[in-house]
């Protein structure tokens, strides 16, 4: 058993969960509670009341996110339902309050209907200023995430657009600014199809730009192989990668993606590759093998083939990539620029200030540690 | 204006409202982060998926209540909408926290139809140990309530039952204990029929207990005058009223009521009553003018008419009626105790143990003080 379980599961007991509500106010005189509560409260109400921007001065609105989850693709683990997931909204939570002082507050949905979800974050709403949909089964999610952008508030899939920046930072650093190749002269071959696969091929195909792809082809592959315009089998976000991937035409199998690939991108299973697998990329490939909690190939092994940079999702190898560089930043921006949503600019800007912020990027450290703090003030800015 | 209405803006103002998240755990090693997410997070969630009653265990739900609004009925303010109600809510989770270790987030709704707040209640239900119902109006107010009984966690509509509870904990200290007059030899009249004055009436009444009444006869008066089956005007929860109120069939006005009562009840307006009308009732009269900020009547007018205890919403004058009382400590123990609804007959046993808190009742203390904090204790440990 992994060597935090049985001591996760002791913290999570002790504490009864990780999070709890408090007060940034002073409760202890009856004068105070008079100003926080009757009367004095009413003036406040009635003041939102006359211009209901004043919620974002006079209420927690402003400094507060939802994260919503139905709980059906939670870590590694799958549909686990919304009970289950609490552990992780709490943690994100507290992500969310360590690197960004944003009040994240859970809201595990008892539904996995995209109109319910859609609708029940519409009913919620007025007391958040932003929501973090979170562990949502791709396709469900792209739907929930597109038809909430008219909320009003900054409506993000950490999942999609968090994991895509920061393999976008990543890619800067590694092959720009360490293996000195312009993206521009790469092909990436990306595997999965869910929610992080279909973002980080939009984000790199600059889909909000007008397809002014960031890098010269995406091959998008699935449990079947390469996403390609023979397959009878696609959904209709799949079909609609076509639009911006594989100029080629390639078709068939993961290998044959692989071949004369420079990227790698796996956000799919434990032990996908092999080492004749990365043998069939162009030499000096860079590979990011983020399954979690066990990745596609291991580093070692990539390297043995001939890779130049491996990244995966694991704090204990070099070059972890973690959407928490992203997405506490992202919403502190957003929140403090009462922006109503996060565009793909801004998420594409947020990635190149990540970046941005190592100062010397190297073949074992292409991203800052998770444990410098300039990193959520930066990707904030760049918004 | 209101003495506190300005330093009351400007509080809000300087800490962006009252309310944030906090951790309950350390976060600062990187052992610590492995912990309380992934990947050691991942063990408390299998074990809620295996089995569901651990979320009590693992996670903040067993400490956790949604105060959910539609903004319908906040304070004496009316239909002000869920963004100007937030002021207040978030005043009411800091009255969880400050009472009864209770962490309450507020959860304002953007519509203020019955289907769909509960249908909304329910599937936000996952991530939360209790439903506080706050300042929605009546009679939606009573509908919501009754229809989520079932939802395996207590719904609680504290503008009922709260001021409810303390209501018949003033009146068996006031009655009872100072005036020496058992509940059950007097005729009670109360006006205003919106959430607290039914709630007042069914629990006087024993409506749980078979209409076992704890007082002699109870006649409620609305807008229009008493609350009689000669009525075509009333609404089915008015209707349900008639059968365990009014067993003396009077009609008529609010002075026909008053004629022969030995306490009012006031839940309406400011100067509802004259020294006249309070002359209309039995001597030595038990006066609740609990409009609130300013009462039915004024506590030195209604004693110069000869009433005997005077009680108000206010905390400026003697005997502050006030669901402050009621509602942590019922809570708290609601949660202790685990269970799925908190009954008629808790509520009436919190009441009791409220009214016990205090040693020695006098005409003008007839309930403990606000910063007594033994109170929610016994009101917990009730249950």
């Amino acid at each position: 058993m992994n060597e935090y379980y049985q001591r996760s599961v002791d913290l999570h007991k002790k504490h009864q969960g990780k999070i709890a509500m408090c007060a940034k106010v002073d409760l202890e005189s009856e004068d105070a509670m008079s100003l926080v509560y009757t009367p004095g409260v009413g003036r406040p109400c009635e003041e939102i009341r006359d211009d209901p921007k004043k919620t974002y001065e006079l209420t927690c609105k402003g400094n507060t996110v939802a994260v919503v989850t139905d709980g059906s693709a939670v870590l590694g683990l799958g549909n686990i339902g919304p009970e289950a997931a609490l552990p992780v909204m709490e943690g994100k939570a507290l992500l969310f309050k360590k690197y960004a002082n944003v009040d994240a507050w859970p809201i595990c949905l008892a539904t996995q209907d995209v109109d319910e979800i859609v609708e029940t974050v519409r009913r919620i709403a007025p007391g958040f200023g932003g929501i973090n949909l979170e562990d949502i089964a791709a396709p469900a999610c792209f739907a929930i995430e597109e038809r909430l952008q008219d909320l009003g508030i900054p409506v993000f899939h950490d999942d999609q657009h968090g994991t895509a920046a920061v393999v976008l930072a990543g890619l800067v650093n590694a092959c720009e600014r360490v293996l000195n190749k312009p993206l521009q002269d790469l092909s990436v071959t990306i595997v999965g199809a869910g929610a992080a696969g279909i973002a980080i091929a939009r984000l790199l195909a600059g889909v909000h730009d007008g397809n002014q792809s960031l890098v010269k082809d995406i091959v998008l592959c699935d449990s079947k192989g390469i996403v390609s315009a023979e397959r009878e089998d696609l959904d209709p976000v799949k079909q609609s990668v076509l639009s911006y991937t594989n100029k080629e035409k390639k078709k068939g199998s993961l290998k044959d993606a692989l071949q004369g690939a420079d990227v790698f991108i796996g956000v799919s299973r434990a032990g996908l590759l092999s080492e004749k697998d990365i043998a069939l990329m162009n030499p000096g490939a860079v590979v990011f093998a983020l399954a979690n909690p066990e990745p596609e190939i291991w580093p070692d092994e990539a390297k043995r083939a001939g890779a130049a940079i491996v990244a995966t999702g694991r704090s204990d190898l070099p070059n972890q990539v973690n959407n928490v560089q992203i997405f506490p930043g992202l919403f502190r921006g957003a929140l403090d620029a009462g922006v109503k949503q996060i565009t793909q600019k801004m998420i594409r800007d947020a990635a190149y200030a990540l970046a941005a912020c190592l100062e010397n990027p190297s073949v074992d450290q292409i991203l800052p540690p998770l444990s410098d703090l300039s990193v959520p003030k930066a990707v904030a800015d760049a918004l």
